[in-house]
């Protein structure tokens, strides 16, 4: 059977071409992608940045919704039609973090749709233990939302939010977003911290205090808000030497500070705060099932605003225009591809 | 009555005087000091990097023990000739710090003996809620070892340290030896990474594992020791940019990092770590009673070796060569003064 799939060629340049699709492998499902975002990650990739680590015959994606299709040897519990995310990891199975346990940061861990083909393509043959199922009153379009969603989730649950707790978000792009979302939904009150105006303007849409580090004082901010308090959990997803320094400056007695941002060179980060005030740093990575099980119930409970998060739906042979046109829009949160239908 | 006391005078400078006695106030205590140790705090003050703080009046000195001398009125529960350990911190009551319970974090806390006179005066009036009991079986002598040994109870149960864990205390000062005593009790399995042989022997003949990182590649050694793994919980005792460096290249997955040592300037920390192992850091300052509770259990028990912590001992009017053969010899773990008897 003939397929549309997008391959990464180097340099900003993908190929829309059609490929003869696989049969899934033993302990494979093979997936009849619905949509597919673009991640952050991907943006990366397009730049160029990840050449050495994806090679130029690349297919992308991992932020997807689709519906199964075929089932491969020894794979049980899935059928034609069932209606699925996947959570695009695959581990090794014996190395010390999977022996502890922790296989969302095995140490040989398969990042799928970077280190092996990913979802924009119309037929997607994955590991079956990879699956999760969606419920009826999820659509397919907001089902994509789930794997950024799950990074979300996995972020607020190691940042062991509880009601009433006073939250600052550094960083209101996409996952800024959502943590912000899902940390209210946690019982937060939550601030976003963020210097476009338009993403701004989205989040005081959205419910939440706002601050422009470029327009106030945001430690004064923060601690005016919370009684000189400071702020009791912060997420810092900026990914700026800025987002270091506040995430410190505004910490509360033992605040939580979540590092959601990868940082690709190393900020100056003021330890002294940390003997002050007994902060604690976080790191996080991905996800877990639960989160992806967390995501899927808060996306079904309503608790996500899908279509505040969704700028943009193109068909797949207009990758090009998606990437380009997601790297020139400061404003823009997802942008999906679809992929079939 | 007439006692004496030293007095810091800025510059590297005590002046050793007598002076009036004066009775305890209401809700203090007064003690005859038996000993005190000279804290890198106190050493920091005599340098003169502390002087706005302190000024050129100051009796400092709080790592001590002593005998209840006399009662001030209103205090319940302590006798003249009770053996104690003052615990001190002196802290406001109402702040966001204290409001949560964390005293010892208070965000107007007064620190004894640098932000009012210290111990290093024969009789000192202290307030009541500061003192702590020492069992017969610790010699005063032993028990002013018990303030440090509180700091290094406290990091430890800070990091939540368990049996069979892999630790690496990063320094190897007074300090580190006493956070790898404890967590070495509490049964961690301890290495030290140290740069001063001298000091790598002493740790040896305590019977911990060392690592020069001057001699070898420190974290190929920390791997090799931990099966590839890495360290489950690192203390940063060093102070340094390579001691930063060394904490979060050795990380196992989810290690504990604490962040024990003052860093006066922002290090460069690699934030992509945190990330990629699901690192924590932990800030810790100072101690809550039950650390001193826990110090003082251990230094009962005998899990410290304080004969080979005190590296000298002499009467107070040697206060000035105390510090200033302190400062020369980087062999030294403590120095006491006898301040009476
Ligand atoms: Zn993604
Ligand atoms: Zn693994
Ligand atoms: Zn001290
Ligand atoms: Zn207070």
């Amino acid at each position: 059977m003939t397929i549309t799939a997008a391959f990464y060629r180097g340099d900003k340049t993908f190929e829309v071409k059609q490929i003869e699709a696989e049969a899934p492998g033993a302990g494979q499902v093979q997936i009849e992608v619905a949509f597919c975002g673009i991640c952050g990650t991907d943006l990366h990739a397009y730049l160029g940045h990840m050449d050495a680590r994806i090679g130029f015959d690349r297919i992308l994606g991992h932020e997807m919704s689709g519906v199964v299709k075929a089932i491969g040897e020894g794979v049980e519990g899935w059928k034609e039609g069932d209606r699925i995310v996947v959570r695009p990891l695959d581990h090794c199975g014996d190395c010390p973090a999977c022996n502890r346990g922790h296989k969302h940061i095995c140490h040989n861990l398969k990042f799928i749709g970077l280190d092996s083909q990913g979802a924009m393509q119309q037929l997607w043959n994955v590991p079956a233990h990879t699956l999760h199922a969606i419920p009826e009153n999820v659509s397919l379009r907001d089902a994509s939302l789930i794997e950024p969603l799950a990074v979300a989730c996995h972020d607020v649950r190691m940042s062991n939010v509880t009601e009433g707790e006073d939250v600052l978000v550094i960083g209101g792009g996409p996952i800024g977003m959502l943590v912000a979302m899902v940390a209210k939904a946690a019982g937060g009150k939550v601030t976003i911290s963020e210097i476009n105006e338009n993403r701004l303007a989205l989040a005081r849409k959205l419910g939440f205090e706002t601050i422009n580090p470029k327009e106030v004082d945001a430690v004064a901010e923060v601690l005016a808000k919370t009684g000189d308090k400071g702020a009791d959990v912060i997420f810092e997803v900026s990914g700026t030497q800025p987002g270091i320094d506040l995430m410190t400056a505004v910490g509360a007695t033992r605040a939580r500070i979540v590092m959601v941002a990868i940082h690709a060179t190393k900020p100056q980060v003021d330890m002294f705060r940390f003997f002050w005030r007994e902060l604690q740093l976080i790191g996080v990575r991905v996800y877990e099932p639960e989160d992806y099980d967390k995501a899927i119930a808060s996306i079904a409970a309503g608790e996500i605003d899908a279509d505040a998060m969704i700028t943009d739906i193109r068909p797949l042979d207009k990758i090009g225009e998606a990437f380009a046109e997601l790297i020139a829009n400061p404003n823009a949160m997802k942008s999906l591809l679809q992929i079939n239908g």
